[in-house]
């Protein structure tokens, strides 16, 4: 849409992600989008039929837990909050970094986490915490009714069943590329 | 190892992984090491065999282009270098931030990319610049001879064929997180 194109066809998304037309067209039509034969799909309504497939359209309540250096890029990273991402809240072992912040949500201490996940609805937690207290702010989190983790410690978290728990493994994307070394070099 | 085991076995790395055994002695298997028929690996071998495969036991010479709150938080990212990334140098747009840093390599203006990137031999790019300028500052690394780029924008680069680009895309990540929010709330 930004290039201007107010129709897409799927040969052409298949192209752009390297991807096969017949793949991208089925996933498409799960988000209950048609598109016109030879012609495609009007842009802003497949943006749209995404955005809302991916509950990209109302907003997700988030805290996240551990405002060091990556949580708090996190807190500054603007693609999430266009996705829907509402951080409401950010907590923190240091009581130096405790309070109010000018460009982000205010930091709470640990000991806080189950009354204001509570009161601010949060349903999304995101754990930037160092990995020794990876499991034990997980379980602190569960225990306050967080159902769904973005895990980016090297930590695997055990939590119950009806949890999601989605680990951000940097390390494996470094792996990649390391691993290629030789080839590339 | 940190718990204290000398020793592991496929079956339990599998089980901890959620793998099935085969695949993970499989896999093992092409990291060179050999275990011991219902003993398993001596584990710190098994470590160190798993970093020489992947490149990690040697230094890897990288640059991070974008010093924003992203390209920050990995520069303080200790796991990247415990994985042998040895980051030599960071570039930057904003002349407030250029200059040497405390607890990071020093921050060149983006012109020096190619003079910095051939003088300090580095072979990895990490890319966290703003979207709008990702195409041409990969072209500028590219140019410099960067043949393997960590790409953190949600840009999808053009590059040559030799070039290999691995994009972490964190909104992939908060897309599982947020499509499944109907199940699990």
């Amino acid at each position: 849409m930004d290039e201007g194109n107010d129709v897409i066809s799927g040969t052409v998304i298949a192209e752009e992600l390297d991807l096969e037309a017949i793949q991208v067209r089925k996933d498409l039509a799960v988000t209950g989008i048609v598109g016109k034969p030879r012609v495609g799909y009007p842009t802003s309504d497949l943006i749209s039929a995404i955005e809302k497939f991916l509950n990209w359209d109302s907003a997700c309540r988030a805290v996240i837990v551990g405002a060091g250096n990556l949580g708090s890029a996190l807190m500054g990273y603007n693609e999430l909050k266009n996705h829907g991402m509402n951080l409401v809240a950010a907590f923190d072992a240091s009581p130096s970094r405790i309070g109010p912040q000018k460009n982000g949500p205010t930091i709470y201490p640990m000991s806080d986490i189950k009354s204001i996940v509570n009161k601010e609805k949060a349903r999304l937690a995101i754990l930037t915490v160092p990995p020794q207290v990876a499991q034990e702010v997980s379980d602190q989190l569960v225990d306050a009714g967080i159902r769904r983790i973005w895990n980016f410690t090297n930590v695997r978290l055990r939590v119950p069943e009806e949890v999601l728990v989605l680990r951000e493994d940097l390390s494996s994307g470094y792996a990649v590329l390391t691993v290629l070394r030789g080839i590339t070099d």
